[in-house]
């Protein structure tokens, strides 16, 4: 079975999308999700003029010898573009191979190894009374877990908030010619959250998971102090707490604290846990199927983590695109040392484009017994949902020096 | 000053190349490199339609500042693509800045610290004789340093190799839909190199410095066996002779040899030599501008050497256009950790579209003294040269496995 | 453009200043600060005597090779009397190539970065009361971030403390032929500054930044146990809180406690740096741009730290001259990763001989626009206020011991 | 028994010397060596203007609180200048001290550990023929340790070879305004410094142990490379193989070789073999009494060298006065961990200023059994001998980048 197309569509039903669309001579479709958020147009040259036409004749079940093909082959490895690219090629390879084999994608992965697929939602608010509400409502949803994000007084709505009222989904990226300016002050994070913390714990008890992400934001001993302020609350996990290029940061950090520490959903490479899994500096590990070189990058990545206790907790914001979720749950359901499936729900318009075959309720999702991965791209549906400039925010210390986002 | 418009233009004199062209409200006219050898349309997409409209009113003095905003304001970081790109923006507001100044961009940096630039060139033959030849025409150019590549028994042409008799310059990409598909054995090549040294040495004398790129091929240990066997024939450095992804390789290969080691025209960030330098595995930086992050990320890489001991050997092969090669010469210039500067010759076509202030002779570089870089651009000529698709090879072992090339 | 002279002026308004100024032969001025507490003219002596001469017909635009020259030229490097002397070349030698290109120096350091600069300011008092009414002076003043220095009983008034009733400023050297001789008891201390902390927290709130400085004279185990201490009422950052001579010291702080931590003032080249940056045991760096070799050492010694996530925090106390300072707020301008700005303000005399272009208001500095550094040099003004003796004082146990001051 | 008086006289009897003079009030008169070659004006105002102040009326016999009083009392501690000060004082009032216990100074060291000690002399020759009759001369003084220096092919004479046919001594400081610049290249000197050992080793076989001093040249790997090559003819040792700055430097050495490593004339203090010693980098610790804070400063380091089986190598060369040579004959007389002792002779005139207790005779020294130091020195010889300006050379690479010399 050869390739006989591959072809990109971008389309924004809601949010930008970027889906690899390949063709086998048989007849066979598979779909890649290369969505690079603010930098979607970018992965789409990437495939469309220099990837898709290596694709054309190969042997579609060649998987493996694709994948280094396009890493090993490019001469340029790794980043963000180049994983996405490659990301989408084997993610749609594998759903092909799973739609031959006529089975579910986890069948090929091992098959299943539980039952279910713990996942954890998204509370916010700009006050801990909306975040309260915020949490309430994703309760009542099913989650048991649960992250929350709260805006802290004198810095704006800030990272994962909404600045509309009563909102329960927040979406980061805005549409226009220029990225949001946020503003950043460590010092009133670190005052605010343990309150915040105390706050919902007392409120929502003791058996509820509660997360949070602190985006990259503080440096190692600033994260070591959150860290510490927040252990009677027993966080589930503090996620990003300093930046991520750095692993050494880590070091500090888990010096100081008990906390459970995630870390990698800006990662796209096994090689950017070089350091951090064999010094057990992390307890999740949350790389993206669509940034890390899909299926076969991101097992690799889980499977390095095993090795050291380190759990999967696959990266699972809205611009991951349904096709990268469901690559992420057949993973979810297969690999043992899963951790926990992040679920920023995806809003209506989407599903006029991708018809999924996986299901959530109660808290867990199903991967779907569709075979492959389970997902149809409905082309001219896409087509009415036109690409739209979109940036994620940039973030600023008040003296304007730019700060991490 | 402000930035009044950011274009690219594509061109293809003899190779591809990316142009970036950053106009202020003032008339000044900055150039940026964005080459990526095979990837050449996605930065292009990458600046255009994701980083052009950002550029658009900023102040272009701001040079630091703007080159934070696209790194850690993208979110997503480092990468080929992504970091050609910010060293075309950065490279481009450097040559703003000094122009402003009505300086060469040398004396930004700190002003002159050596008299000239001692640049090594390329030398390779399908065997000995050929390559003898291809080393007495670089000593005839005024060569003091050759890197020097041969054909491998077996193994066919092989890197750095032309297939074409007599050819003094080689060209590793080739235009077309495909990339050339080449052959590696590595028990083949460490039998053959010693011999190949000994006989060049003893052709052309002790003082020649001499060369030699592995590209990426050998295993740390195998790269030990040949920095052993070599040693007799005190070369200059081994470049690359482990895949560089992976820092601790270079430990491995330390430990075992006193030969020079050259790492880093893959890498894109400071953070690829976070343990290379400060366990002092590599003795040169071979890292490019126009892959770096620009003059502000190289310079920042090359400063990190100093630390350690190691100097700066700039990457320059030809899909490093003319303005990144000059951004290179500046900082070869002012950077008082030097240590070699690469030099494979463009050709003809190129000077059509790049007019240059730098010149060389006898084996050296000068930067010449034009305000700014000191090139440059003619979009007319360059539209004479459209875009022609083209690959880098790829490589295989001999029983068909991917190998790194 | 060559160096035509190079003269060093001591003078004393209010305090004493060493200051170099080099002179091109077409006419422009460039000055450095080369003051060293209470060793002044010793590095006027080095200066004079071994540098000037060798200054005179050289290249002024060469900066790199000329700092070169003097460190590793001397045989003899580092060490705070030859690094002043650098410093002094160094600075004035980037306020001349500034004012050639018609910047500020700011400019060519990569640009703006952030809007403006935020420095602390010094309280201090013999006891809470004391302290509490300086505190109050340095808000009304506009400081968000106070460094608070307070008599322990039986200690005397102790560093950073004036023995004048009511004084806003404190000048820690003496005129006179013999040091001040204070007394030093860490227990007497560590018992002591809890209670002072929790006493400011509690009159001032949450929100004003605390530093406060040891002054290199605990053990590191008790400095272990005053971080730990002071965590509840979260300093911004504890100061040479052991000698800084012996960098492992800091590993056995950093392992015990999360308060922030700086050091470097007493530091003169980068290789002090070599364990406490890449094992991330400090927060903040130090480094005066008077003592570090110039804008050229303190570029590096930032660069070096921002690797490691250490923010820049300039040493500046009113023996850092107005030219030392104008030096330090153009790398707070321009360097990405600062932190804050000490600033302990000069007083009238002062500026009859120091004309400067920077200003401070509403707690934050502008390095002002004027080409170069900004400030200009009265000859006529300094000869009125002639060198004085002067010393810092010196420390004892209460057993006589000599401590660290 | 008080200090009534410290003064300072520079002189030069064929080259500068800086000599402390200190008066009791009880008569006793002892003296130190402060020269710091090529920065003599420096210390002598560091003494003269800042320290003798503090020296008049202090106890004489308190040499250690007085060491700690200078050290630890500027503030700004170690450094060239400060170092060779305090080591001025410390030498004065040991001499002091021995002086009125009626006893040669090594008594109070801790008596006498061996019979008499073993010094290496310096041979040199701009070719190999030179350098043999230089060694023949040597080894007819009755050396049995000769250090080699030889000019190297296109390097010009080089480090520690005169000039002058024939001449037996060496003087690196030149007289004049400017320093003499030298040239370095370091493929010359590696492939020429092999065949000079084996020359050497075949005309003056095995018995007589040949030293070799690299004089900070060489990059680690290029030493280590060196440092193989010379094992052949197995050197005593190598001698400052790589910049002394980064002790890290020499791990990468010693982990080819095992010729010996000696390091160390350029430190200054404890501190600057924090790393050496504790890895065992090193087996000879070179810190003159004169550059490291005198008696008390380099016993402190050679106690510390003994913990790691590091022996002493005291640094001789002429710009240390007979003052500096008689103190560390003193302590190498008393020091168990004793090595050998540089000794690059003074000439005539130096023993009309300095009348000498000491005696050399076959290769070894005496320390001579007058009272004190044992060395006498004459105010009105040394009024006959006036400072001249005088510079160590500045080194270049072969393209004007400044080098270490």
């Amino acid at each position: 079975m050869r390739i006989q197309s591959a072809e990109v569509v971008v389309c924004s039903p809601g949010r930008n999308f970027v889906t690899l669309i390949v063709t086998t001579d048989e007849g066979l479709v598979g779909i890649g999700d290369a969505t690079l958020n603010g930098r979607e147009l970018a992965v789409a040259s990437y495939l469309t003029d220099h990837v898709a036409p290596l694709l054309e004749g190969r042997d579609a079940a060649a998987v493996e010898d694709t994948w280094q093909y396009l890493y090993r082959g490019a001469y340029w490895r790794r980043g963000p573009v180049t994983m996405a690219a490659i990301a989408a090629v084997d993610v749609a390879l594998w759903d092909i191979k799973a739609q031959a084999a006529g089975m579910p994608l986890y069948q090929l992965l091992g098959g299943r190894s539980r039952d279910s697929i713990r996942a954890y939602g998204h509370a916010h608010g700009r006050d801990i009374e909306e975040l309260s509400d915020s949490v309430q409502a994703r309760i009542e949803q099913g989650f048991g877990a649960v992250r929350i994000q709260v805006g802290i007084p004198g810095n704006g709505p800030g990272y994962g908030i909404s600045s509309v009222e009563g909102a329960h989904d927040y979406e980061p990226a805005s549409v226009g010619l220029r990225p949001v300016e946020e503003v950043w002050d460590a010092g009133s994070y670190l005052r605010h959250i343990p309150a915040v913390f105390e706050e919902v714990r007392s409120r929502f008890g003791a058996e509820l998971d509660l997360l949070h992400d602190v985006h990259h934001r503080l440096s190692p001993i600033e994260a070591a102090r959150l860290g510490r302020s927040l252990e009677p609350f027993h966080p589930f996990w503090l996620e990003d707490v300093t930046v991520a290029e750095n692993q050494r940061a880590l070091r500090t950090v888990r010096e100081h604290t008990v906390v459970p520490l995630a870390m990698g959903e800006t990662y796209n490479s096994i090689v950017d846990y070089l350091q951090l899994l064999p010094e057990q500096l992390i307890d999740y590990v949350r790389s993206a199927v669509t940034h890390s070189g899909g299926v076969t990058g991101l097992k690799r990545i889980l499977e390095f983590g095993a090795i050291y206790g380190a759990k999967s907790a696959t990266h699972g914001p809205t611009d991951i695109s349904p096709v990268g979720l469901a690559a992420a749950l057949h993973i979810d359901t297969a690999h043992h040392d899963f951790g926990i499936q992040e679920y920023m729900q995806h809003t209506g318009p989407v599903f006029d484009v991708f018809d999924v075959g996986y299901a959530f309720a109660d808290g867990v999702f199903q991967p779907g017994e569709r075979p492959g991965l389970g997902v149809r791209f409905d082309r001219e549906a896409a087509a009415r949902y036109p690409y739209r400039q979109a940036y994620l925010p940039v973030n600023r210390l008040r003296d304007g020096t730019l700060h991490d986002w």
